[in-house]
């Protein structure tokens, strides 16, 4: 008996991973002292040497069954975008900045086209980032994984010196909710989106979304909020806290960051909800609050400053919106 | 049409979650700002500024279809440690020590029993080596997992001042090769060894295993070399190389740390294989060479060295044997 007999084959992950080399080593920085092959990523760290009091940030997250719509029409380029994007956002909650990126990809059969691909979007992504993809996994595990079925999980490591955290405990009721928005789904709510759109022509375009396909809307990537958020943090004005709207919605995400005894009203009609929204709570039947649950709703990330620096930080932003405000008493209400 | 509808419960997830959070807070150094719940696990790394160069040391990796023995015999309490140690050992390769450790669990649907376990486990590894279980994710998948298929991945990320690195640019001809002793099949082989025992009764007390079952003998958890490696590290002895002996075994893991043109002889019958390996070849009809590319072998990790420090390495180590030297030329030979 031999190990292939098992129904894994070594060849075809380590041909895919031949292919993504040089996409994988166009991350690297020049802190980057090894990578592809080591036993561990190696970041040269110096740089944190001259902080008050370094704080290691780390994330590890899943793009969820987003993979299934991604196999079901072929499409695997925005994956990685997906994965490093939502963990990149993670990190910037608490101030922090990305440092390096590490990568899963689990298969019962890992086709080398498709991991070829999922690497190659992760490249991309960190390379956009300006991050390394450090290192990774591949495994193929049939008896684990649904025949079709892929995982993509990722872990993130940033750093922001201690006096930079944001922690959210200077947050007062009256303060503004700022929103960037998000680019449709992002990772959150497709097992629910996924069972609305059974059955229907993924790929035909569809007037309710300006012409664009169901596949097109549903697999448009996770936004990275790196560069406006960074240009915030930068410029020295106050930030409260923010959050990032994933799993939970605007309901489960806000309070996370708030101090206790407080809540928030988010004020309908301030920002722009994409039609693929609309489109999910019309076909499916969902109630607006259990959409609000499930889904950000166009509301990508979210930040709570002084009314008085408002302005200046949407100017400093680029984009964004008033969305809300601050309450005393626990919840969040949109109205 | 609601979430749940998709077949998710976050409810379930959430109890479980709770169930072990004393478990995983118990984990926690006075390093760890923000644990469980925050968007980011957060590490006060200040120590790493009296460093000359902090080198910051990352590897994700995971249990692999051990995950499949497991769910068969309802034993999950060695599964934490499985992946914790094996993510351990990967770091001290390069002479780093772990700071931090985050999971993932992902499962078709995941059972509170289930996950509470190896949560439980998981937290009971990190204590045991002195990290923080700093964060991690679960996810409920069905359609992308086989039901009861339960995947099991780590990230740990560790440090090690440059200087300090153990690359194997001073490993020469005539160097001997020490080993520290595997307790069974650690991570790896499983797909091959689930097919040679598919069929048998894993419970029953086997004279060939000292009365041990195979279930007992095939899931015994892999093993840390944390303590032994660091003692050996923190004696000035100077060690050339190091390598964890995972996936394509001896044969490919040992060439990974040393310099190009050098190999490896082993030599058989210079350490004691354990018992389970013979198993697997006798009702397997597996080759020997096929034996060594798949599996350990009881060789858990190995340290080369000059031959002038090797006794002294032995004593500090506590265990271990000479298994081997280096050769001039590629490749490893077991003879």
């Amino acid at each position: 008996m031999k190990y292939e007999d098992a129904g894994v084959n070594i060849d075809r992950k380590a041909a895919a991973l031949q292919a993504a080399s040089a996409k994988i080593k166009s991350t690297y920085t020049p802190e980057v002292l090894w990578g592809l092959g080591a036993f561990g990523g190696m970041l040269e760290v110096s740089r944190l040497k001259t902080m008050e009091q370094p704080v290691l940030v780390a994330s590890t997250d899943g793009v969820g069954t987003k993979t299934l719509l991604a196999a079901q029409t072929g499409r695997w380029e925005g994956l990685g975008f997906d994965i490093v994007n939502h963990c990149i956002n993670d990190l910037l909650v608490q101030g922090a900045r990305p440092l390096f990126f590490l990568d899963y990809v689990a298969s019962a059969r890992l086709e080398a086209e498709v991991l070829g691909a999922v690497l190659a979007s992760l490249a991309e992504a960190c390379q956009a980032a300006g991050i390394p993809l450090l290192g990774g996994e591949t495994a193929e595990m049939p008896g684990v994984y649904h025949p079709g079925g892929l995982d993509l999980v990722g872990t993130i490591v940033g750093v922001v010196d201690r006096p930079k955290i944001v922690d959210g405990s200077r947050v007062e009721p009256g303060d503004t909710i700022l929103a960037l928005p998000s680019s449709g789904l992002h990772t959150n709510g497709y097992s629910l989106a996924r069972q609305v759109f059974a059955g229907f022509d993924l790929e035909q375009p569809r007037p309710e979304l300006g012409g664009a396909s169901l596949a097109t809307a549903l697999l448009e990537p996770h936004r990275s909020y790196l560069e406006p958020v960074s240009r915030l943090l930068d410029s020295g004005l106050e930030v409260g806290a923010m959050t990032h709207i994933t799993g939970g919605g605007v309901y489960e995400n806000l309070p996370r960051v708030l101090p206790q005894g407080l809540g928030a009203e988010i004020h309908r009609g301030s920002w722009p909800i994409p039609p693929i929204f609309s489109l999910i709570q019309q076909l499916g039947q969902v109630e607006l609050a259990e959409m609000f649950r499930v889904f950000n709703m166009g509301l990508g990330y979210l930040i709570v400053m002084k009314e008085s620096s408002a302005e200046q930080a949407l100017q400093t932003l680029g984009v964004g919106y008033r969305v809300g405000r601050i309450v005393a008493g626990a919840g969040v209400r949109v109205v």
